[in-house]
């Protein structure tokens, strides 16, 4: 897990700054041992929003780490765009530590969200390349060493529903490709959170943190804490397993107006951490 | 303790249905032992909003329950204003179990915050009776069966800066006559929030739940989580005490534009007392 950790902090090229994951102060990430727990957010909770206005929601709610979603940068975006926008969240303190998620259907969108992946500086991509594609997509995070986190969708997903469909598509694959385990999609497909923690430690590089209303596909986005997901649990086996990743807020209620249910669901989840570390 | 519970939720009026303390259903509160903690928030924190848009902000972050601040309901309510104003807040599913705070430089002004939470339905005054109204106000407390709760406002404040300055004043008056401990305020003053909560247990009647930047009398209003007081140990001690009232967010940072500041707060707290029930 050190060098899990090494990898996320120092990231894969080389880069220094805020582009891997330094403990920003203020970031208030408590403590189990030496284990921090970040809160980050997943950029597509700010879909309807530009960057500036994203920003500026998560100057209010006070999260320094971002998952950037291509709706901000997109995947063809020129050296200077890139640049430009990394910047703006390094003014704003914010570290961007990963992309996605990025859909590939083809081996040109893998080659494409690894390029776009290094271009941006960071270690990781959230992604969901389709099934045919590992084989392949795996010589890319071999040869770029940046690593891929594959993200389930729930019931409806034809290629990932639950993160052990992932899990079982990439253990004895590559130690770089791993799950990002959406919470909410994967109780709505039968999976408790926490043991999917404690199961797939060894891969689990990213989180969607959410809450739904129901552990069942008809769950619908709802305030974290306000639903069914137990998260003094998963917090607990996150600190079990000694998670050095971030724990990124997804949320998709409320799209049009999302700052006071990130800000519940900010304070909710930090709340729950800092009572058990 | 039980009677003090028994009162609260029967109401010392008589009244039934939303003015006492039901455990609403939705309200989301957590158990510890049979005892649970409810969240409220105390009216100021809307100074500077109407109250149909500060029904709003509740609904929006599900509080149920408020201590009703002048400025939304007026001492001096006609009966007709009186009963909208309850209609308002029963048609939301909100919970009036208090009023104030409100100041009281003299015994007609005693006699009009008692009048005036009788004709509310509230078995509770959040309150600031002057030192020397201190006998008056206990002949008020007997006479009518309504409980003051008095409020401590930091160290600039020279009649009750810290609570144990309402403590000494009140301990060996009627059982009516308890602290509404100002966290915030309190651990400006030096208080340690979770120490009063034991020391005074007997007479804590109401609490204000904030954060502060300091533990100093320079110490400025912020997000619940983000300052120096430490929920869990606030939130061990009231299960330790199996305290039975309500905690009252009292935000007072941003607060012209105070959702996003209340959503995180009320969030935080909630994780935590999730967390340790």
């Amino acid at each position: 897990m050190t060098s899990r950790r090494n990898f996320l902090q120092q990231s894969a090229l080389g880069l220094a700054g805020s582009l891997s994951l330094p403990l920003v102060s203020g970031a208030a990430p408590a403590k189990k041992g030496n284990t921090p727990i970040l809160t980050g957010v997943a950029g597509y909770t700010f879909a309807k929003f530009d960057l500036e206005k994203s920003i500026a929601m998560m100057k209010k709610v006070d999260i320094k780490y971002i998952s950037i979603k291509d709706i901000h940068l997109p995947l063809n975006s020129s050296d200077e765009k890139i640049e430009s926008v990394k910047k703006q969240f390094a003014d704003a303190g914010i570290n961007v530590y990963a992309v996605g998620v990025i859909y590939m259907k083809s081996k040109e969108a893998v080659d494409q969200a690894f390029a776009y992946a290094k271009k941006v500086g960071v270690p990781l991509v959230v992604g969901v390349p389709n099934p045919e594609l590992l084989d392949y997509t795996e010589s890319v995070v071999k040869s770029t060493g940046i690593k891929i986190a594959i993200h389930n969708h729930g019931p409806e997903d034809k290629l990932y529903p639950s993160p052990k469909n992932v899990w079982d598509l990439i253990k004895d694959r590559d130690e770089k490709m791993g799950i990002c385990m959406d919470i909410g999609h994967a109780i709505r497909a039968g999976a408790d959170p926490a043991e999917v923690v404690k199961l797939y430690k060894s891969r689990l590089y990213d989180l969607h943190i959410k809450d739904v209303s129901l552990a069942a596909k008809d769950g619908k986005a709802i305030e974290v804490g306000r639903g069914v997901i137990d998260f003094p649990a998963l917090v607990k086996a996150l600190q079990k397993i000694r998670y050095q990743g971030v724990c990124s807020l997804e949320f998709e209620k409320d799209m049009s107006d999302p700052l006071a249910g990130i800000a519940e669901s900010a304070g909710y989840f930090k709340g729950v951490v800092k009572s058990l570390s």
